[in-house]
């Protein structure tokens, strides 16, 4: 019987931190405590940052104490990084994992970061010194595509999905026009979700803008001053990242600040809910208008975390770290959901190129036709992940005769 | 024995809602059907708005379920209102009482709503035709005169707890600095409440700053790039209404929104952390610069209401009807703390004098010396209010040899 040689692994996270990403993380160094073929499991520091600089942490020194309490966290326990490789940058990470010994690395993150992935595993190949490549798939945007949606997703939706019940209900009792900004650069999962407590016929969020439709002020005054008729208030929910016809971000043209992968800055701003704030105080007689933009709280929040959600991120790192001892040479785990009544999921794994660079959006099916709302297929989709909501007590109120 | 004439009641909520403002409303209705000497139960909606109008509903109509329902539910379910009544409204609102044979008034709201009870209960005694007045403590600001706290704050500073730990997660894993923008127009208890989570040396909120102590723009970048430079991230909550030495509130430049009572809306807008952010971009070379306002949020969330604050926002409707119907015939009730060191506290009457009108700030022993953060003393007064918070997991980090 041969003996395999064992390698080290390495891991790390990227992106933007969602309340689930620890659980990953978790799920696949515990997994890999069970593989005879993996050495010793380094984490990376602040993502690939970590790997330029050689800045490791010795994961096996951790107790199970602390990986499960870490795995219960929100935000990134190894640190993240906003950042995008150059094709030096890759060569040397690459030549970095083969001094470390390094034949399993995993990096848990979105889109961008899948590319990363992909770019090392091929110059692995190039190099003819094949290192296990996998993605592990994270993003409170739920854009990846291949997967019927993503880690971190249902948790964030749990946070956005509260928050509107509450400020439903504070704009009931004290009406005016209120705007919430979600994050979503480019796909609105996040913001349709804002919908997804609704529970009485009344009930906010009344307008729902998404990137996926462009965005008309016109169009925007006009709903407002619709909803604020029938109901004589008005609750929105809106993605910073919504733009006009031309595909120019509204938001975009109050900030000037860009990442290294060319993106504009939206969230940590109160602009573009201002903006809009602005727009209806000038346009409409309504004098009650407040605008709060969610920012990191939607990613971070301690303490609303959906259980499904946290337990499939923890399901997508063990099964990486699975499947890449079972000899795959690379590829990232993707979340199908099994047809049925029952809320039922899979993991399988798909290539790098199948979720790596591009993004997916919101499908036209759950997006009404007006494009300020979303439909009931995509409540009946985002129900099971965001799991089971509050619902309000609400007074019968029958009234007292004059 | 002689039978007392049972005289009706009116209850209303007032001002900004509570996440626990509905428990003291069900509090008072559920002691109230209790009592013989009470009649019907009206409940007006939206505060004083509901009297002048007459519009009341029948709230012994409701079910034990629904009373019950409501009670966990966050905002006003009567829906409220910012209205100061004019001496006319006042002499109507009377007289409508009158009307309705009511002979026991309840307000639940903060220090405005205190002195329009005390003005209809000496517009009651001036007609000779006694009322029992009674205000019921509820404010998320912490202000009232003569109590320990005040109900609704233990939620919203458990809110804002929470928010800062995860957002302090989400910064030290994505360093930079990090603006929490927090309610509070004279007092900072619920900004101060953003230090509660703090567990591990490095832990955020690193710098805070309350209405309290003029806010000078030259220090706050000062001691921003002193935390920087020692822990590369700076995490800063700061209240909404901080002013200068002058005392002319930061935000108030930004809004020319004033509501009835004279004050100038601070919330709902970006403003102000954005005006933080773009003098730090100024000032500093600091990259990542972001800032979140919380806006309604921390007053209204769903799923994050403080057990003890819950339980005593009951206490103080139920004993407001027990000690009007007990024969007191005005009154406010303060919750006052035991001495010694296991946390409990008493429901005592207090003169309507004593809470209306003017607020309390935080006292000067919660605050440190250099104006920027709060001392233990406060930790120690808040915790138990707020209830235990998570303990965030930590990697013990052993890092690898180069």
């Amino acid at each position: 019987m041969s003996v395999a040689k064992k390698q080290n692994m390495l891991i790390a996270q990227s992106g933007g931190p969602s309340m689930v990403i620890n659980q990953s993380l978790v799920g696949a160094v515990i997994e890999a405590k069970k593989q005879a073929s993996i050495g010793r499991i380094f984490g990376s520091l602040h993502g690939i940052q970590g790997i330029l600089e050689e800045d490791l942490i010795d994961l096996r020194k951790e107790s199970v104490t602390t990986l499960e309490a870490v795995a219960a966290t929100p935000s990134s326990g190894l640190g993240t990084v906003r950042k995008k490789p150059t094709a030096e940058d890759c060569t040397r990470i690459f030549e970095i994992l083969r001094a470390y010994d390094v034949g399993y690395f995993f990096y848990v993150g979105g889109n961008d970061s899948a590319e990363t992935v992909h770019i090392i595993n091929q110059e692995a190949i190039r190099a003819k010194h094949p290192i296990h490549c996998f993605h592990i798939p994270k993003t409170i945007d739920n854009d990846l595509r291949s997967n019927d949606h993503t880690p971190g997703f249902g948790s964030a939706a749990r946070f956005v999905a509260l928050a509107l019940q509450g400020v439903n209900l504070d704009n009931r009792a004290l009406p005016g026009v209120h705007i919430s900004v979600i994050m979503g650069r480019h796909a609105g999962f996040l913001t349709a979700a804002a919908a997804l407590g609704r529970v009485y016929e009344d009930d906010g969020p009344h307008l729902v803008y998404l990137p996926e439709k462009p965005f008309s002020m016109t169009q925007f005054v006009k709903d407002v001053k619709a909803v604020y008729k029938k109901y004589g208030r008005c609750l929105i929910a809106v993605s910073e990242g919504i733009q006009d016809s031309k595909g120019v971000a509204i938001a975009a043209k109050f900030s000037k600040e860009v990442d290294s992968h060319g993106n504009v800055q939206l969230s940590g701003t109160g602009a573009l809910g201002d903006l809009l704030v602005a727009q209806l105080k000038a346009k409409t007689s309504i004098g009650r208008l407040r605008a709060d933009t969610f920012g990191y709280l939607q990613r971070s929040f301690f303490g609303c975390t959906s259980v499904v959600d946290a337990r499939e991120a923890r399901a997508v790192g063990s099964v990486a770290v699975k499947t890449a001892c079972k000899g795959v040479k690379s590829g990232s785990i993707a979340i199908k959901r099994k047809p049925g009544k029952a809320y039922k999921v899979s993991f399988e794994r798909v290539p790098l190129k199948a979720v790596a660079r591009d993004a997916r959006e919101m499908p036209n099916t759950f997006i009404n036709k007006a494009g300020n709302d979303v439909t009931q297929a995509f409540v009946d989709y985002a129900a099971p992940i965001v799991g089971k909501l509050p619902k309000p007590g609400r007074f019968k109120g029958v009234k007292v005769k004059k």
